[in-house]
C-alpha cells in the first residue's frame, strides 16, 4: 500500500523542491533562472531578459474582507508581485490579472479592486495586459508581473560572500504587529460591541493593509553605482528569508538582535500581547522590505538612512543571532506557514 | 443609497469592458494589444512580441475530483493557456503556475499534477519557470503562459472581413457532450451503485478530460503560407466566440448548421440525453478548437481535412444560422456562464 503523505509534513518550500524534480531540467538556452528566486529570468534579446513572479491572495488565508478595503486589496496583490521583479533588481512592466468572485461580490466591488490595481500599477510604472475572472467559492487574486532588465545587472540570492555586511531597508515586524492589532480589535467588536480605534497604530496597520515594494531602493542604488551580491523580499519574515539567501549562496550569517529596525509602533504592540519585538522582526511575514548582502565599502556610497545593517555573512555554514545578552543562538528558519 | 449590482446581471464579458474602464488608458508604446484578445501582445524589440495569457481551473466550477484525474488535470491548465496563446499565431515559451491546496490534497496527488503539466509543457515546447502555492479552501490552478512570434505574423479577432470563410478545426460539442456522459454516468454511481461503462464514450471524454491545444494547426498554416485575417480559439462555445470575433472586427456572419462538424459520439450523446447536437456544437464550451476567417483562395491552399467551413463573414452586422429546414435564426451570444 502506498504512503501518502501530508503537505503539512513536507511544509511549502519541500513541496516545491520535489515539484522541481517532477518538472524535470529545463531544456531552452533562453532561461537564465528558473524556479528557486524570486523570479524566473528568460532572455529576450540585445542583452535584456524579462523576470516572471506570480503570487495569489485567498481570502481566509492572506486577507480578511472585515478589515482589507477592496481598493487596498488590488494595490497590494500587485505590490506583492512588484516587490519579487524589485527583489531580482528588476523594473516591472505587465501584469495579468486572474480573479476568482463569490456570489457575494458585487460589480461595484470590483470596480474599486481595480481601482486599486490601477492606483499600484501607475505608481510602479506597470501596465495591466490581460485577465481572467472565474467563479470562486473564496474570493481570489492571483497576479503575474513580468519586469525587464539588463542580464548583467540581475541580482539572484546566490551571490552573497562571506565578509559582506546583511542589511535591510525599513523596518522589520511591523506588518505582522499590525495584523495582530487588526486581528484583536475585530475580535474586541465581535465579543464586546467595541469601537475600533485604530488610530495609535495607523503606522503598521498601513503596513499591513497597504505595504509597498522598495522600487525606491533600485533607483538610489543605480544612481549610487551599487550593485548589491544578493537580494530577495521580505515576504516571509526576516530569518526564513536569511536561510534561503544563506542556502542559495553556500554562506552562513549571524545577526544581531540589536540591530534590527524595529518601529515604536510595533514596541507597543508587542508590549500590549506580551510578546517579544524582535519575534514579530524575525518571524514577521509581509514587510515586503529588501534583504540584500553587499560588501562594507558599498555599503558606505548608501544614504545611511536608506538601509539597516543587521549581520554580515559568514563562511561557516551556520546561521546565528548574538542576543543583547551577548548569547549567540542557532536562527531557526520559521515564517509564516500556510499549511 | 448606492445600489449593488450582481455579478450576473452584467456577465462575465460585460464585467471586463467596466474593468478595463477602471485601469484607463495603458500609455506605453511596447504595449501592441492589452485586454480584449486571447492574449496580450507586448514589444520585445527587433519586430518580436510577447503574448501573454491567465487562465484559472476552480474545483466545482471548471473541474470535478471524482472523475478528473490530477496528471490530467495539470496538462489540461497547460493546454487551455496553450490555447490562448496559439490563437494569436504565436509559440508558447515559458509558464508559470499557482496552486491554491486544500488541506485533503497529498503530497504524491501534487507531484502527479505537475507530472501532467511537464508533460503537457514538453508537447507544446515550453517551460515552468516559477510558481506559488498556497492553501486554499477549494483547489485551484491558476496559470500564465508566455509565448513568442514576430510582430508581423500576430492574428488578432479584429482582422475579419466580408466574404471570407469563417472555419474550425476539429469536431464541436464533442467536450460538452462528454461532460453530460461523465457527470450522468457519476450521478447513476451515486444513486444506482451502477458502475460506470465509458467505453462507447472515450472519444468524448476524452476531449473534455484531455483537451489538446491545436499548435499542429499553426505548423500546418505557416508551411501552406497561410495567414488567417482573424483567429479565436473556442473556449466558449462557437456561437459566442463568433460573437466575439465579429464584434472585434466590426462584421457580421451566417453560419450553417448543416456544416457544423459533429463526431458520431457526440450524435449519440445528444441522443441519450434527447438534446440536439447543434446546441453542443453551437453553446458547449472547452473544445480548444480554433475559429479562423480566411478569404477562400486562402482556404483552397490547405488540406481538406485539416478544417471545416461552418460559414461565412458577412458587413451585415447580423449574426444569423441557415437551419436545415432554410429558415434563417439570429444566432445568440450564449455560451458557458459562470455567473
Amino acid at each position: 500500500m502506498t504512503d501518502f503523505t501530508p503537505i503539512s509534513e513536507v511544509g511549502e518550500f519541500g513541496l516545491i523542491d520535489r515539484l522541481r524534480d517532477a518538472l524535470g531540467t529545463a531544456p531552452s538556452d533562453d532561461l537564465v533562472h528558473g524556479i528557486g528566486d524570486d523570479a524566473a529570468v528568460v532572455r529576450i534579446g540585445n542583452g535584456r531578459v524579462q523576470v516572471v513572479t506570480t503570487d495569489t491572495l485567498v481570502e481566509g488565508v492572506h486577507f480578511d474582507r472585515s478589515f482589507m478595503s477592496m481598493g487596498l486589496l488590488g494595490a497590494k496583490a500587485i505590490a506583492v508581485n512588484v516587490s519579487d521583479v524589485v527583489a531580482m533588481n528588476a523594473a516591472p512592466r505587465w501584469a495579468t490579472v486572474a480573479l476568482g468572485l463569490p456570489n457575494n461580490v458585487f460589480v461595484e466591488a470590483v470596480e474599486t479592486l481595480y481601482d486599486g490595481i490601477a492606483h499600484a500599477c501607475k505608481q510602479y510604472g506597470c501596465t495591466v495586459v490581460g485577465g481572467d475572472i472565474t467563479a470562486s467559492e473564496r474570493f481570489l487574486v492571483s497576479v503575474t508581473v513580468i519586469g525587464e532588465a539588463d542580464e548583467d545587472t540581475v541580482i539572484l540570492r546566490s551571490g552573497a560572500q562571506p565578509g559582506d555586511l546583511l542589511c535591510v531597508t525599513g523596518d522589520l515586524g511591523s506588518a505582522a504587529a499590525g495584523l495582530k492589532v487588526l486581528l484583536a480589535e475585530k475580535d474586541a467588536f465581535a465579543t464586546d460591541d467595541a469601537q475600533p480605534d485604530l488610530r495609535q497604530w495607523s503606522y503598521i496597520v498601513e503596513r499591513q493593509l497597504a505595504p509597498h515594494a522598495r522600487l525606491d531602493r533600485l533607483q538610489q542604488w543605480r544612481e549610487a553605482g551599487v550593485q548589491p551580491h544578493a537580494l530577495i523580499d521580505l515576504s516571509d519574515g526576516l530569518a526564513s528569508e536569511v536561510h534561503h539567501l544563506c542556502h542559495a549562496s553556500g554562506v552562513g550569517a549571524r545577526l544581531e538582535a540589536a540591530l534590527l529596525p524595529v518601529h515604536a509602533q510595533t514596541f507597543k504592540a508587542a508590549e500590549r500581547f506580551d510578546d517579544r519585538p524582535e519575534t514579530y522582526a524575525l518571524y514577521g511575514g509581509e514587510d515586503y522590505e529588501l534583504l540584500f548582502a553587499l560588501p562594507e565599502a558599498q555599503a558606505k556610497k548608501l544614504p545611511g538612512d536608506s538601509f539597516a545593517v543587521v549581520g554580515a555573512v559568514t563562511a561557516s555554514p551556520d546561521i546565528v543571532i548574538g542576543m543583547p545578552d551577548g548569547a549567540t543562538l542557532p536562527l531557526e528558519a520559521t515564517g509564516f506557514r500556510h499549511f
